[in-house]
């Protein structure tokens, strides 16, 4: 089977089909139109095999992680997803392979009304890069840049449950980890009442960090109203449950600043964690109000 | 130097600022703006090594041709380029190297006026893919499936010296493989004088075949009329060359249709090679009309 047909057999099997899509797989470029009052959100997102998923992960949570990271982008922008691009590369063309990638990655697609426009196939080491494309109403897009002092902080559900996922067998934990779902009901819900936002993928600190330093502003946020799912207080101590939930990654859960007027607006699946301060310092307190000590701090590539 | 240091130091260095970025690198996501009466054209392609080029291939040629085959699916589209998303993959951090890239590739982003909004940088096996996003008026894109009987068929420049530099050491072919400028210009001029138009990177029987088979119509073209550069023809003999020029990949040149009315509307530097037929056929005639029969059809991933 050729590139072509490849292409032919897995990627024109997609069940959606969205109006504003002109010309979608099949020419040099896709060709889509916008309406009025629509502002244009792209994020790209890649994942390697060894470095992003261990080799042998299944190729349906395969499909299903790298859609889903990148419309966890446009979930922190508050952005509706609309279009996606895909380019995928494999060691080899194997039909099997390729048939439970697309039930993955379609599936995640057909629950948000993503149309797969256009992509790339290539021979080469495992890994695959999605462009994710969503609309916006203009000036109502959630940036790392617009946290303002007194902001509570909130996440929308439990940390930490990924990173165990790495070093776990149990299915809740490697659900968590493999088929993360993006908070884009979330994100759409939030254009009105948060002030900033951002997907946790390299850890909370390390994001929030992000937050901060876009926004010129410090915070304090408590260890003991982190959210920790009671499977991970069950299958580990709290010292290392807190580390996971603070400095590991893959949660792909939203962190954002809401201002206090707003917070009763917030859904009661979010978790309030702290507040936004003037004062840059980013202060991670215990209950007791001691200083609590991060082990690392984000994963970093290089 | 960790991730964020690398993205700062290297990609934060460019000089484009268009009007049309209302936020670019370092959120989530990249916000963009499109003028009333703007369609979207949006394309990505990955180069890998060993597959797309051969290891160390100097990083500057790197950075300029993945974003040059990238704009060319732009200008086959006819479309003006406006935004580029990078997602690239190294084995190591090596500032030198990326030093290297980026001078290849914002060099061409400034010709272009191409502004990078976004991007990921991830360690693994070297390759890269960038998404390319472009405007042009509604109803005026070039497309693959609009091919009609009697149309001209014409190519851009020369075939088959890229393909010639996959063995030569010659700075010409090398120029013509490493770095191709893509036909952007020429591109924008099609739009209301071109029926359909690719551009060859598969080899200009392969691309062409895929104008004839999403137009549902045929084509004869004549050997004797296909563009050979000087160089080319000096090198090799007229058979290797023929192949390479009808089979090669690479060139990144625009095979366009055009209907006879307007053929006078088509600059001077572009060479017409045959017409498009009712027939479904693709028949390739030697001058004497004798059948030239190709020997491979374009290069297979897979």
């Amino acid at each position: 089977m050729n590139e072509f047909d490849l292409i032919q057999h897995f990627f024109l099997k997609q069940k959606i089909k969205r109006q504003d899509v002109t010309l979608g797989i099949g020419d040099d470029a896709a060709l889509l139109s916008l309406k009025k009052g629509q502002s244009l959100v792209i994020t790209t997102d890649t994942m390697v095999e060894g470095v992003h998923f261990k080799p042998h992960t299944h190729p349906a949570h395969l499909g299903h992680k790298i859609l889903a990271v990148n419309l966890s982008d446009l979930a922190a922008m508050g952005a509706t997803p609309a279009w996606v691009t895909l380019a995928l590369t494999l060691p080899e063309a194997n039909p099997a392979w390729l048939e439970a990638f697309g039930s993955g990655f379609f599936s995640l697609a057909e629950q948000f009304q993503v149309e797969l426009i256009g992509g790339d196939l290539t021979r080469g080491p495992l890994s695959m890069t999605v462009g994710a494309y969503g609309l916006v109403p203009p000036g109502l897009a959630l940036r790392r840049d617009t946290a303002k002092p007194l902001d509570k902080i909130f996440v929308s559900n439990t940390l930490g449950d990924a990173a165990f996922g790495l070093t776990s067998a149990n299915p809740f934990f490697l659900k968590k980890l493999e088929t993360p779902i993006p908070e884009i009901t979330l994100g759409e819900s939030l254009r009105n009442t948060a002030h900033a936002c951002i997907d946790v993928s390299d850890g909370l600190i390390a994001d929030l960090s992000h937050i901060l330093a876009k926004s010129g502003v410090g915070a304090t946020i408590f260890t003991h109203k982190i959210p920790l799912s009671e499977e991970l207080k069950k299958h580990t101590d709290y010292e290392k449950a807190l580390t996971l939930a603070l400095s590991g990654g893959d949660d792909y859960v939203l962190c954002f600043t809401v201002p206090p007027k707003n917070a009763h607006k917030i859904s009661s699946k979010c978790t309030e964690i702290g507040f936004i301060t003037e004062n840059p310092e980013f202060r991670i307190l215990n209950e007791d109000s001691s200083t609590y000590s991060p082990i690392t701090a984000g994963y970093q590539h290089f």
